[in-house]
Formats: C-alpha cells, sequence, structure tokens
C-alpha cells in the first residue's frame, strides 16, 4: 500500500524544529510583555499561555489602565514603563516581547538586553534602518537572543510551502504576486493603532505595517533577499495625511525571479501569496493574517490539491519556537541580521516611491 | 418575493450589445479566414460557424496544403495569398479575419481595405505601434469598420464584472492583480506558432503574445488607460532567445490605480485578473484562456459569492458581435484605435525594460 501521502499527511503540522519535548518542561521561559495594545491581549497573552515552552508574568503599557486591567484579570505583575526598564522586577521574567509602536522598540530593547534578558521584538524591527541597525548592536553587545516577531515563519503551512519550493516541486520559481489590504479606519476604530498614523511613530503605515508580511514571507520562502526593489505610495483618504495609505512594490529576486506585491490599510480585505514556477504553482490563500485559516493550494502537471489544515494557534508556534530555542540554547532563525534586511528595503521601497528610480541593494 | 437575485442570474449572459434577432438574419457576415493557424482552425472557424450574424466562405495560408486541407473538408473556398491579395474571389466575402503572424497582418489588411471589406484583425494588431497605426490608417482612408480580435471583451462574465466596476460595486478600484502564464513550448510543440519566437514576425514573445490579455482586459474593465508604465523582461531557455519568455509590468491608471502584471511563455499554467477596491473584490480566476470555464467571485462586507457560469463559446461571441454590428451598421468597440493604445503600450513596456525607467504615457 503506498503510504506517501498519508505520511505527509500526517506530518503536515509537525513541528520540524521541535527537539525539546513540551510534556518535559517544568520551568518554561518567563516573559515580560511590553505594549498591551490589542494585539498583545488577544493574540500574545493568549499564545504564551497556550505554548508549553513560555508564560507570561509580567506586563508593563504607557497606559496604566490597561496594565491594572490585565494585571486585575490574571496573575501576572504589572509595572509601569518607567520601573520596567529600571529592572524593578527583573527577577520575574526570563524574556521580554515588544510590542509597542515601532519608533519606541530600541527602548524597551536596550532596557531588556542591559537586564539580559531574551528579546522577542515586533516587527517591523524599529521605525527606520539605523534605528533598527542599532537595535540589532544593542542585543549582539549584550549576548542576548533576539528573534523578531515573523508569525508567518513558523506558521506549519507556510513551512511546508517552503519545503515545497525547496524541494523544486514547482521546478524553478518564475513570479509571485502578494496582495495584503484592509480597512484600518474600519476594522479598527478607536484602536490605539491609531499610532500607525503618526510617521513618527510607526515609520509609514501600509508598506510599514502591511508591507512587511509579502516582502518577508516571500524572502522566507524562496529563501533568498531581493536585490532590486521600486515602488509606489499613495494616500487619497485625508485620515492617512502624512503617511501612505496604498503601496505596490516589487521585488527582484536573484535570477530575476519578480514579486509584485501590493497592500493597502484602506481597501477590501485580501490576503494571497501565489508563487508560479517553470513546473508548478503554490497558492496560499488566505495568507497572512493572524486569524485566518490558511488554505494551501499545490498545483503541478494538471493535478491541483487543496490543502486545508486545522489552524494552529499562530502566535502560540511563534512563542514556542522562541521558548523552545531558548531552553535548548539554539541559534534563532528570524534573528535581528535578518529583519535588518527587511528595514532596508522597506526603506529602499520608500526612497524608489519618491525618487521613481529602481533601487539596487546588491553592493 | 425578492426576485433581484433572480434578475440578475436570468441576465447574466445576455448579450446587451445585440438588437438584431439572430433568427431573423438571412444573409450572414461572409469571412475569409486568412491565417490557418491552431486558433484559425479550433476556435475561429467554429466560432464563425456557430455565430448566427457570420459565416465562412474563404480561406487562405502560405501553407497551401492546410488551405487544401480545409477546402476539402469544408465547402470553403481555398485561395493562396497571392489570390486573395488579388482580390480573385473577394465577391465571395464582404469581411475579412487576419490571422496571420503579427508582423503580416498590415499587407492583408491593407488588400482587405482595397477590395472595401471589414476587418477583424487579431491582436497585437501588428508587430510596432508604427505598424498598428499604419493599419489603422489604412482602413480609416478605404473607409472599411476595422475591429480587433479581444474575445474578453465580448465574454459576458467580463461584461459583468465591468458591469460591477462600472456600478461601483467594490468602491473605487486599487489595486489589481493579473497573471497569465503557459509552457508555449511544451503545449505547442510542432506548431506554427513557433513563429512567435521570431522577433521579425512577432514584435516580441511573452509580452505581445500574453502581456496584451492582462493589459487589455484591465484597461477594459476599468475603462481606462494606464498613463504610465515599468517592466522587465527576462529570457532563460535557450529556444526564446532573442524575444522575452518572461515578463512584468505595473501599469498606473488614473487616480494612481495600480496593476501589478506577469506573464510568462515557459511556466505553469496560470490565469487570474483580481481587482481590488476600497469596499469589495473581484477575481476573474480563471480568466484568459479561450479554452477556461471562466469562474467570477464577488466579495464585498463579508459576503462572497462564487458565480460559475456555462461557458460560451467566446469566439462564436466575438464573431457575433462582429458580423451583427456589421449587419446592424453599428460602432464596434475594440476598434483601431482602441488597439492602437495597447501597441504603444506594449512598446513602452519593452522600451523600459531595457532602461530600466518608467515611461509616461500623458501627453
Amino acid at each position: 500500500m503506498d503510504t506517501r501521502l498519508g505520511e505527509y499527511v500526517d506530518e503536515f503540522t509537525r513541528r520540524d524544529w521541535q527537539t525539546l519535548d513540551p510534556d518535559a518542561v517544568d520551568e518554561p521561559v518567563r516573559i515580560a510583555l511590553v505594549g498591551l495594545g490589542w494585539f498583545s491581549r488577544e493574540w500574545a497573552l493568549p499564545g504564551i499561555e497556550r505554548s508549553a515552552f513560555t508564560e507570561a508574568t509580567v506586563v508593563t503599557d504607557i497606559d496604566a489602565d490597561a496594565v491594572d486591567e490585565v494585571a486585575s484579570e490574571t496573575d501576572l505583575t504589572g509595572v509601569t514603563p518607567e520601573a520596567f526598564r529600571a529592572g524593578e522586577v527583573a527577577g520575574e521574567y526570563d524574556a521580554v516581547y515588544v510590542a509597542t509602536p515601532n519608533a519606541t522598540h530600541l527602548e524597551y530593547v536596550e532596557a531588556a538586553a542591559e537586564q539580559g534578558k531574551a528579546v522577542l521584538c515586533e516587527k517591523p524591527m524599529e521605525a527606520s534602518a539605523d534605528r533598527a541597525e542599532s537595535l540589532v548592536e544593542v542585543c549582539a553587545d549584550a549576548g542576548v537572543p533576539l528573534m523578531v516577531g515573523y508569525r508567518m515563519q513558523t506558521d506549519p503551512v507556510v513551512r511546508r510551502l517552503r519545503d515545497l519550493l525547496d524541494a523544486g516541486f514547482v521546478g524553478d520559481p518564475v513570479h509571485v504576486h502578494a496582495t495584503m489590504s484592509q480597512t484600518m479606519l474600519g476594522e479598527l476604530t478607536g484602536d490605539p493603532d491609531q499610532w500607525r498614523l503618526d510617521p513618527d511613530l510607526s515609520g509609514g503605515c501600509a508598506l510599514m505595517d502591511i508591507g512587511i508580511y509579502p516582502l518577508n514571507t516571500t524572502r522566507f520562502v524562496l529563501d533568498a533577499d531581493p536585490v532590486a526593489v521600486s515602488g509606489t505610495t499613495r494616500t487619497e483618504h485625508e485620515a492617512f495625511a502624512g503617511v501612505d495609505e496604498h503601496a505596490d512594490f516589487r521585488l527582484e529576486f536573484p535570477d530575476g525571479v519578480a514579486a509584485m506585491c501590493t497592500v493597502s490599510q484602506n481597501a477590501a480585505h485580501a490576503s494571497r501569496l501565489e508563487i508560479t514556477g517553470t513546473e508548478g504553482r503554490l497558492i496560499l490563500d488566505p495568507a497572512f493574517y493572524e486569524r485566518e485559516e490558511r488554505e494551501l493550494a499545490v498545483e503541478r502537471g494538471g493535478v491541483r490539491m487543496d490543502v486545508e489544515v486545522d489552524p494552529v494557534h499562530q502566535v502560540e508556534e511563534e512563542f514556542a519556537y522562541f521558548g523552545h530555542h531558548l531552553l535548548t540554547d539554539t541559534p534563532i532563525y528570524p534573528d535581528g541580521r535578518h529583519a535588518l534586511i527587511d528595514s532596508r528595503v522597506l526603506e529602499a521601497i520608500y526612497e524608489s516611491a519618491e525618487t521613481g528610480e529602481v533601487v539596487q541593494l546588491t553592493e
């Protein structure tokens, strides 16, 4: 009997990176959460709790009410940002998750590094490539591990897509299309995420906040980095004055593979990654949002398979990976050096949008 | 009872352009076919015969065997290209369908115009914008109607998609993605279509032959023309030496609407058009090939409808439109002036691929 498909299906959601038995973990990595926006509360906190390798112990935010609320609902220690940075409860955590507005990541990472704590920093790593580079250096100098929160990279569906590409399932990749959009004002009205409209805090809007998904996920699955980029940004709605409401960009990877990407903070919901190769296609749709049940379509030689998977909790997987790798002292893949390339590419796309020119990234 | 959906469904495939009762047509437009490649034989001939407004009467090709074969299988008059151009059987047809290699369209259209015959010319209209312009002028000077063979424009699914956009169903269009690819060498081995590999005959390969579908269909459904374009072409396989095997391009429409397009003559089959607006999305997948059963997905406000339609014979619809409009003396929409814009845009994309610069099309 041919068991190949059976084995493939059974192993589809395996954690290919896991060497430590979750049941054998007595002392999970204790995490301090910095920043209590909706993603932290709705996704990161539950993700940390679900993961066998992590537990949340401390929370902080500039919004004292939010800290009180979370602390009173849980057994977490709530502190002010000042107390956190001063290390007043540093004995209560081993690692720090930073999910504040982009331009404030550095200050919290500096504090964590000074305290000798490992860091999981949200993406984009900072509001500019220069600040992102400082952030990487701070962690390197302090000798603390730094992971960047690319939750797509630890999603098993995305990892299987990458495996297929790596195994040559579609031949040589030729073209990539990626689109991701949402109605930020409509979906998130009244939410503290409105800091994304402040260029000083965010460093940009559609491209910084959303563009990083098509960019990083394409890099991850192709296992390659762009060599040239071009792009355009556009703002029509007055709420987006000073930042980019819509953006499109083209990433050129080695061998001329082109990724055509569009993102928007003010368009109907879209979420799709599509790779066409010389011999087949791989389509992830929906692709990028944490709340979506990702579906993978696999096409080759007239055969199409649609793979629907019981969704993992994407942020649990991310924190499990982080905790697991700290406990096993294993190098982390989406690290600062990896994330720094995104910061530079995003900056190059903004530059291209200003000048109308292609920006070469090879030196 | 709410009959809105019922009426919509019932009228979905209606010919919104048809004013003449097909059953009332005694004398359909008699068509001479020039060029007997696989598309002419497999699609155009049956399309002409199926349409109540047209009938095929004459065939010609530089391949005398092909002419003999078709003439012996049917009751059509087969003639040599020389005899055709000399008008030897001009009394047997009212209109001429030109489906020869791109760079030879002009000579046959000149003959047809001289004979006072209406013309349906395959797309791209010619191998260069200059020759395309001459072709348009030849017809204008002779006062003969000229239609260009954009079979997507008379497909009811495409027309309904256009209606929805026009009615504001998705709000303002924001981004378009289009992809179309095939393995030309594999799918068409031994076929006379290999003239597409000869730049003198074709004027280009992936972009000219395939790129025109995303380009023209996007123009048609948005009812707008690009104001700026950029693009890249690439050739890896030796069989494509001298022409473009792969291409990607960005079309910028008025108001900054961006269409991101990829095409290939040597990649896995893909065929998709996707429009994201401020309030919804319209997705045609498969979209572009004559043999596909087009499916339209309509998304707005959390509702998604998938529309599958009994496929029309796309080339029947095209010839029915052509014949109908000649019989009723009605202006033809995809005319030479319309097609000339595609020729200029394609040339601008090739220029951009050479220079790496964006080419502005507004003057």
